[in-house]
């Protein structure tokens, strides 16, 4: 039985970006296959400038005449490895991440994508506000691999001359002359936006996401709850109370976030709609708002009961469980996958808002962490997101950073690392199976 | 604690239409406020129309030039009107369904809304194919009370006459010249759509809707799985499979969609994760899709048990959902408002496409049905939808036609009405108190 989430793959889409340099097409194209990735929906970026790059090396190798000249050598390798991509990975949104400044390489790759099945959906980010320019030159300037070793100033000139070289034979789209095309014109980011002939499910999601994302700087703090009654008998779901130490965490945390955020900072707290994330709330001095959508992942007929008594009473679900975590939904209850589903609404206010501290479970935090930091579906279940840590993200233009702050204060640990068994071992020990995917982040200790 | 849906009425808005005679204009301000409604959103639609129409009767009886030329009048009383019932009822949406086409008009009704700290957003429905506009003059003609009792030829005649009338100061929508304006301009429904300065969380819901709904003639077919072991039970929840009878109305569905539908006719079923929806679907022809969001409204701890048991053993739960079933949210499950907030991309997936047959559990299609037939909240969660009945909903321009035909196949009644007790009585007696909200509905018996 297809479940819709597959269903819509039924129709390939490959996103055509178009725009000077210097117009954030690296940022949209990333951000959408992120987007994408974390729905289940196949999405790969293809980037003009990295297929250069292994042909000619860094920019400067080449002369900007050249480089404008001779860029069909690159993009027609760029979009034979797509189609390849949507034949061979059974890909479903492409991204053509370039320039595709002139008619006729549009015109070209239309073509292509028609013979091969592929519905194209043109993506222009056009800018018309000076400051909005320099920012951008400033963002490719510091995160381009083709400035990395240029004094900044050569840089900005070398991304000026090109995009005065681009302006030559740019055309922008326009609701007359291409009234058969379907397409969107990002103006100023979001500043406007318009859609032309948007007609099938994944391409008006596509629109909409890309209606709601900001670049404004901003950082979205998360933490689970404080240790719950529940957690230190082991139990999982349920509704319990914060345990001692679970209140210690929560009375702690307005000092925490305060000295982190700031004191004249703007946050809200979103929480869950179960008591444990309420009682960490409660002593912050900031609007709270409350998401059912953030409740913890629902084990149904396992809510309430330990790994051990799971694994006792259900071992084949168990096992199940633990091979595809990502996809195993509990009888009566939900799956990774699902809480994905009904998390896609938050991710979307989310990417509209500024500072937010979210506090809610450890299954629905795996699956935030997992949007902001690209982690792939079959890690995300297993990842180690401890109790009374806060965890601080900050998206940039081409990634996000993460900081984990421990407070110190004890709690149990309720990780569970693939493959073990509990049968015979204490659910209460403090784990040191706990092994964190991780590798960049920094903690520190308050 | 405020929930999340409660918070976005913090800013108010009125979406103030623009658009010539026969733009939608009605048919688009209806859909808004339905869709709002249904969400929990207080919104109301102010139509000039009908203002006119208590002042001055029906359009024959003002002359074409002082129909336009006096406007102002009935404007004046609706924009007050409406600014009355954001204060007085606390509204969050207000519409004013009508033509606006002159700026000075715009410029006036801006002017009040910030007074009042109301944000515009300008809705703009603008026709250039010419089918388009012959094809919506045939639904005013039809369906506006002003031609109820005139000649259609006429009719015909007095409506271009007015867009004529109309043209000679209209203005429309620009990302120059109003790129200071919040606004959504339509061309031809949504073959294009340019949006300009959405900053707010509604504003951007509102955009997307709009962006999804399309006014091609359809069928929507609606009903419960067939009786289950549960049903037969008088148990709620679990993942019961099909009783006998349930599976003769599953063996029966095949000949009676076919019949309804048509024999040519494309239908696609939908069903949720849970076995007696799929067995219930598993003879008929037609592609089948499965979501989670149409999964039965969570009993959470009284899952599995019968109505009689819950008043025995948690009493003040089965009072306080008695109270306000809408709104009651079982311990650890979900409330009916619950069960809208996830259904929303159903919903939004229905209005985009066209025939579909959903096969799903009482609480998730009366939320479903109440979207369609612009039932409140209060009543809904009491509605009346009995097994192996099929339910056929045809959208039109200005409201829904509803059939509802019952296969001849007995099933237990599941409806418990309101105020009524369990204790002592038979949960599978066929149902006297069944009462039924839906006046207008045809029964058909097949």
């Amino acid at each position: 039985m297809p479940n819709y989430t597959n269903n819509i793959q039924d129709s390939k889409i490959c996103v055509i970006l178009i725009g000077l340099p210097a117009r954030g097409k690296t940022l949209i194209a990333q951000k959408v296959v992120r987007y994408l990735s974390w729905l289940s929906i196949k999405a790969k970026s293809f980037s003009y400038d990295d297929y250069r790059r292994v042909v000619y090396g860094k920019s400067n190798e080449l002369t900007l005449k050249d480089r404008y000249e001779e860029c069909y050598r690159w993009v027609e390798t760029a979009v034979a490895d797509m189609i390849e991509w949507f034949e061979e990975e059974k890909g479903i949104v492409g991204v053509l991440d370039g320039s595709n400044h002139s008619e006729s390489q549009r015109d070209k790759i239309e073509e292509i994508c028609r013979k091969h099945d592929i519905k194209p959906l043109f993506l222009e980010s056009w800018f018309d506000k000076p400051e909005l320019i320099t920012n951008n030159i400033l963002d490719v300037n510091s995160n381009s691999p083709d400035y990395s070793a240029i004094d900044p100033e050569e840089a900005r000139k070398d991304i000026e001359d090109r995009i005065e070289l681009y302006k030559k034979d740019y055309t922008t789209l326009d609701t007359s002359t291409d009234a058969d095309k379907t397409f969107v014109k990002m103006i100023n980011i979001h500043q406007s936006i318009i859609i032309n002939k948007i007609d099938t499910y994944l391409q008006s999601r596509i629109v909409y996401y890309l209606m709601n994302f900001h670049i404004k700087p901003r950082t979205i703090w998360l933490s689970r709850h404080g240790e719950s009654m529940y957690n230190l008998e082991g139990k999982i779901g349920g509704d319990a109370d914060l345990s001692q130490r679970g209140l210690k965490y929560a009375q702690k945390l307005p000092e925490m976030i305060q000295k982190l955020v700031g004191p004249d900072e703007q946050l809200t707290v979103w929480i869950s709609t179960l008591k444990r994330t309420y009682q960490t709330s409660q002593y912050l001095p900031y609007k709270k708002l409350q998401w059912k959508a953030l409740d913890e992942l629902d084990a149904g007929i396992c809510d309430g009961m330990t790994y051990e008594e799971i694994e006792r009473q259900y071992p084949e679900d168990f096992k199940a469980r633990d091979e595809n975590k990502y996809l195993y939904r509990y009888r009566g209850g939900e799956s990774y996958k699902d809480v994905v589903t009904r998390l896609e609404p938050v991710i979307m206010e989310l990417e509209r808002q500024e500072n937010i501290l979210i506090i809610t479970h450890q299954a629905v935090l795996r699956c935030i962490y997992a949007y902001f930091m690209n982690v792939p579906q079959e890690e995300s279940p297993w990842m180690s997101i401890p109790l009374h840590t806060v965890i601080k993200l900050e998206p940039m233009a081409y990634d996000t950073i993460v900081s984990r702050i421990k407070a110190d204060i004890p709690a149990v640990s309720t990780y569970k690392e693939k493959g073990t068994s509990q049968l015979g071992e204490s659910t209460d020990s403090s784990s040191s199976k706990t092994r964190n995917i991780i590798t960049s982040a920094k903690v520190h200790s308050l």
